[in-house]
């Protein structure tokens, strides 16, 4: 992943990076760029998060126009959107020609919306989404997923492919956020699952690393299903039935849940999505059905 | 998995069986025991549903009394709690000396409940909790949780094991049930969390099997993070922090669901375990703390 760092030259991909807001990713992003032998200009809101990184070479701006006067491609990866526009706005005029890749965790809707912003100051812009944590930044692992400007992306690979796998997901800015934040979504609900039963069980003695020994496999095997579930729900037909709504009662989940002492929140949120379907009257039609409930529109 | 049923002889292994309920789950039950070629005596609470397993050799019994008399072990596998009692009540006084094995999906208490009533009337009782989908009975990949009486258990795997891979949890006869609910719930939950992210990106055009594509790996690969989960929740100490509660902030998920019109349900209850912990001041801990949200006792 760090080749293009280890060879040297002056075309584009080779320019400096001005890389503003020093947290957890920003710093490793910032890091692993300076491990490739780039040009990195950093600053950071708050004083003190870039000693380690000018200590191995970085240069210290003093301010947010000093460090976006210094490349031409400036990354942010800051606390959230609000914190994109209280950093950049006052700069707005400085960004005219330069390439703003924006890391942030934003919704896609803010991505558009700063994606307009910044065509608004002659700015090419690109919207990254890290599917990574800190430590998988640099390695194969990672993945960052793009969308935006095209042309920004295929000029910035020789900075964006050392922090990870980068993928250009389309033109719309908002698309990288959007399958970032359904993939979280999945993720975070998952979890949620996992620790939900890990309660019920826990109630009654069982470990938490027992339960995580029989539901990891399991749920891991489960994701397979996935596939089937997504068929259906494209085809618009859940006559088809795998599973019906009506055989997948989740109200004794729901009641020994609260008998174990434990919130039966998460699984009572399913429940809930079911219940309206089954009471449409599609109690006969598939379990994925319940795609009908989330989607409001 | 069908090994026993190719021997011949008469040890107890080989006695006659009585199936009660041959919905989808027990019509594959019954099924794969001729298949063995053990004697099955069937009976169902409404007609027809016995005809194909007679045409295969089983013995139809005009009521449950007949069924129960005909053989010294008797599995359930009914709707719910209620059915159970319904089904056997009348017939307790027959039970005496036999063994109830059952099938049917009941939360822990009410296994325990059963398993008192049954020991009343001088059964020995095995609760079993069924991990498969009725295409996996008499398959290697069909996993059935046993818990109640150990005795039971030992004599009845020439049964048990025909169906699928068996498994003792132990004697409190709740055990196999909550194990099985609480897989079930975090399944259903993870299911949940699936169709929400593929409504998300639904809302912008994206497919339901583009994103599976994304996130069976995904979600997958995750499963393996439930271990150092499971040893934080352990542990009891939330202090050593993989990610924060403040950091994994859910309410841009939330925004982001809504923005695109698809009901947040299943990750606003995530955000709402979340929340709790954060407001009860513990947003620097980890973020396997919302286990706390999720244990009210």
């Amino acid at each position: 992943m760090n080749a293009v760092g280890a060879t040297t030259g002056t075309h584009a991909g080779e320019s400096p990076v001005a890389m503003l807001g020093l947290g957890a990713m920003g710093g490793v992003l910032a890091g692993v760029l300076l491990d490739a032998g780039r040009d990195v200009t950093v600053w950071n809101r708050s004083a003190g998060r870039d000693e380690a990184l000018v200590a191995r070479g970085a240069r210290r701006a003093a301010g947010v126009r000093e460090a976006v006067l210094a490349a031409p491609t400036v990354v942010a990866c800051l606390y959230d959107h609000a914190s994109v526009h209280e950093t950049l706005d006052p700069v707005a005029g400085d960004l005219r020609g330069r390439t703003l890749v924006n890391l942030t965790t934003t919704t896609p809707n803010e991505s558009r919306q700063v994606a307009a912003w910044a065509s608004q100051h002659g700015a090419e812009f690109l919207d990254g989404a890290i599917m990574a944590t800190p430590d998988m930044i640099g390695t194969p692992g990672g993945s960052i997923l793009y969308s935006g400007s095209r042309d920004a992306f295929d000029h910035g690979r020789g900075i964006l492919d050392v922090w990870a796998t980068s993928t250009f997901e389309g033109t719309d800015p908002g698309r990288a956020s959007l399958l970032d934040l359904a993939m979280l979504s999945g993720m975070y609900t998952m979890f949620a699952g996992f620790l939900h039963g890990a309660a019920m069980v826990g109630a009654d003695g069982v470990s938490a690393r027992d339960f995580a020994a029989r539901a990891t496999p399991f749920l891991a095997a489960m994701t397979q299903a996935f596939a089937a579930d997504a068929e259906t729900v494209d085809g618009g037909d859940y006559t088809t039935v795998s599973q019906s709504l009506e055989w997948s009662d989740l109200g004794h989940l729901v009641r020994a849940s609260e008998e174990q002492g434990v919130d039966p929140g998460p699984i009572a949120a399913v429940e809930a999505l079911r219940r309206r379907q089954v009471d449409a009257g599609h109690g006969q039609d598939d379990f994925a059905r319940i795609y009908e409930s989330l989607r409001r529109r």
